[in-house]
């Protein structure tokens, strides 16, 4: 059997290649989890990642995959993987917080369909993360559970709303984490942590069992360290689900099979329009660094203007604040007190908003997509931005609660990665290096409807030959 | 062959009637269409219920007809039957002013399905009618194109939208029109005028080609003379539709064999929750001797509380508001003064509707009409109730642009139709008597989704044994 090397600690393996060496028989499952258990136990109280650890479940569960690999079984494609996942992901009979002081005591009454699919996988399901509350802001603050700190400095932003997903793989707490992305909340503490994170097109994943944020723009979707664990976590995630009568019933290919390597002749449209306006120098320098490093694979980049892009900004948060403003407003009437100062005056704007101009957003969408995919993916494959157009902010910089003059920075933190929702395009951020303060920068590329696989491949290719995600924060 | 004798005047003979005679050979459709011609060109100047007379088209259409009849073609089933109809029915070519001065001069780019459907059954089209401006109000005033008036006493309302189509089959002008209804347009002016209006269950007939109000509760469907002429003018439009991709692909039965005159068993549930509220007592009575007639024919009828009507009641009129608010929205930037004052300060109203309260409106529809099913319609087949509550108003009453002050009695008016809208569910209008002033009043009968041919069942067995439908006003 052709075991791979293991390295010393165990943690260090991200998804696939844990995964692997599960399967060849090089680790065992349970020295994956105590490997991540240590690692958690050892830095949390810094990074404060964690809602709720699961450790007996998990060495059980490692267990049994330890037992039935002896016993010949066929390892499934997660199997022996550590994951924790954003705590808004049900499982029934399990708390489920979604990072609320309103939920802290909701019990689940349905496992979720992503989770079920992950658990047949044979992934290890370790516990809770930290999150935005309601998965509301972008920057990674919460009032009732404590704020996410980055790994890379305690005094940063982790992102939101998937905070803990983000700071927990770059600390190297676990292979994957669930996160879920309404205007940015994967692929933003992705970039902010220095991680892989995708949000699929707008469907492609069953939404069954997940808490809704706003049910046009919710995507589900992993926080991981490669496109390659990305596109294995894609493939035992998407498809059509029963539950969820909105999602898509497009077949779903191999993406693993699609990571050739190469991109030659891949267009990328770089869209100078909207995305790399006042963006920080730092983040432009890594970024174009990046575009070199394509182009050198094969890839040719060409700048577009993309007109669409007004209209685009303008609708992009119309639809999901008036949508989670109708999921908000029972409690914020009976539980006003219950939510953090911020997020109350986020909810209070959704309130605000005309029925007749999320009518006129969401009736635009269609025309606006096929517009954005004549002006910027037609004779393109994808379209390359950086997914933060700031340096990485503070933690104190974006404090609204503190202090409401921080909004502009706090609000400019999803600008570019939004439009991808409202478009329901297809987008992963990939690390692609460091700013000025020794925060992480990254790359977004977003495909058209369903491409994936495009999106996956253009990603490792460019991870074939950089190593920004192997590198890792010292706690 | 067996001719039925054609009475003296043409045009007293119903739309099934109209074709029947025309396929049995008994009678020409020109003689048909110079019937009606002279009826309007007599005793329009009174009414005002046509826009747009089309004669010679509705002649030359007719000879048509006659001549292929003579060559022994086989007739459809709308055969030399006249027709106008409500003008924002789109026919390619041909101006549809929507009753509107903005659209004075749109010329149609396509023809409405509907259309298409009634030309391919050989219905003759002989131009277009008067109506509420963009289909907006429930009581038939018209700003610029004048009120239309009810032929029983020209100081009343038509009732609305569809004020021309209800007048002139009222007035026998025409055998058959469409109207449309999305808070009561087909079956309020059905029940002031005196005859019969059909609404389907929400999306049975396309709306392809149509002027859209409320694309939620908008619905396309005939004023006439009698239920068995609603039976053969669904059977000819309702059906899937692949250019309006939301109309049902539920089968389309036979509703005219569905007309058996038999109705012992049918039972039948009267809401005394909400429809009768402050209900006027001439109104009351004539309600109540129809619902002695359906159980003297053997229906049962049954009093039941029904209380989701509060709920219902209160949700009824936010989406089609808001909806009309994104469609008018630019109109309303660039052509302020072109509305009639009533209609621009209820689409303002519109506009301060909040997008959370629209989706919370939406959103409680499909829970709201099982509430309604579990409390009013199982165990009944039907719900009966009065189609307008009080007695027809006239114009003056209900002139809110001379009056802010009649806004109230303005609203009453379709109290009692708009929760059927709301909640999606078939419901028709039928003459059940006079109120003290002289004018009709209309017994309406709801029933579950698609139940088309029960509500046409139990409306031909009233109309089997009463005499309402044949009333024609003296003008």
């Amino acid at each position: 059997m052709n075991a791979p090397v293991a390295p010393a600690d165990l943690a260090e393996l991200s998804m696939t290649e844990a995964a692997d060496a599960f399967a060849t028989g090089a680790v065992k499952a349970e020295a994956l989890v105590r490997a991540c258990l240590a690692r958690i136990e050892a830095q949390d109280a810094k990074v404060n990642a964690v809602i709720r650890l699961d450790r007996e479940a998990a060495l059980e569960a490692a267990a049994a995959l330890d037992k039935a690999r002896a016993s010949g079984a066929t390892p499934g494609p997660l199997a022996g993987a550590p994951m924790m996942h954003k705590d808004m992901y049900y499982r029934a009979g399990k708390v489920s917080t979604c990072g609320s002081k309103i939920r802290k005591d909701f019990t689940a009454p349905v496992t979720a369909t992503v989770l079920q699919r992950l658990d047949a996988a044979g992934a290890i399901d370790m516990g809770t993360l930290n999150m935005a509350e309601f998965a509301q802001n972008p920057t990674g603050h919460n009032a009732h559970f404590g704020h996410c700190h980055n790994p890379w400095d305690l005094a940063y932003c982790t992102g939101g709303s998937s905070s803990g997903s983000g700071a927990g793989i770059a600390a190297r707490f676990f292979t994957a984490a669930l996160g879920s992305d309404t205007g940015g909340s994967i692929r933003l503490p992705a970039t902010l942590c220095g991680v892989t994170g995708l949000k699929a097109t707008q469907t492609r994943v069953s939404r069954h069992g997940v808490m809704p944020l706003s049910f046009s723009c919710d995507n589900v979707g992993p926080l991981v360290r490669t496109a390659k664990d990305a596109a294995r976590f894609l493939k035992v995630t998407a498809g059509h689900d029963p539950k969820d009568p909105t999602s898509a019933g497009e077949p779903v290919p191999d993406y693993e099979a699609a990571l050739t390597g190469d991109i030659r002749g891949l267009k990328i449209a770089v869209c100078e329009t909207y995305f790399l306006e006042d963006a920080d120098e730092p983040v432009v320098t890594a970024f174009e660094a990046a575009l070199a490093a394509l182009a050198e694979r094969g890839a040719s980049i060409t700048r577009v203007k993309v007109p669409s892009m007004r209209a685009i900004s303008a609708y992009t948060a119309l639809v999901s604040r008036t949508e989670s403003a109708a999921i908000h407003a029972e409690w914020m009437r009976e539980h006003p007190g219950d939510y953090a100062i911020h997020l109350s005056a986020r909810i209070y704007g959704g309130f605000a908003i005309p029925g007749h101009l999320y009518i006129e957003a969401l009736s635009r969408r269609g025309p606006l997509l096929r517009q954005f995919v004549a002006e910027a993916l037609t004779g393109f494959d994808l379209v390359a931005t950086p997914t933060l157009r700031t340096r990485v902010p503070t933690l104190a910089e974006t404090d609204i609660d503190a202090d409401p003059a921080n909004w502009a920075r706090f609000m400019a933190v999803s600008a570019n990665t939004r439009p991808f929702n409202y478009l329901g395009l297809p987008a992963i951020s990939l690390p692609c290096g460091f700013d000025d303060r020794g925060l992480p920068v990254g790359l977004q590329l977003a495909g058209r409807p369903f491409a994936e696989a495009t999106v996956l491949r253009a990603a490792d290719a460019f991870q074939r030959v950089t190593d920004w995600h192997r590198k890792a924060p010292v706690l």
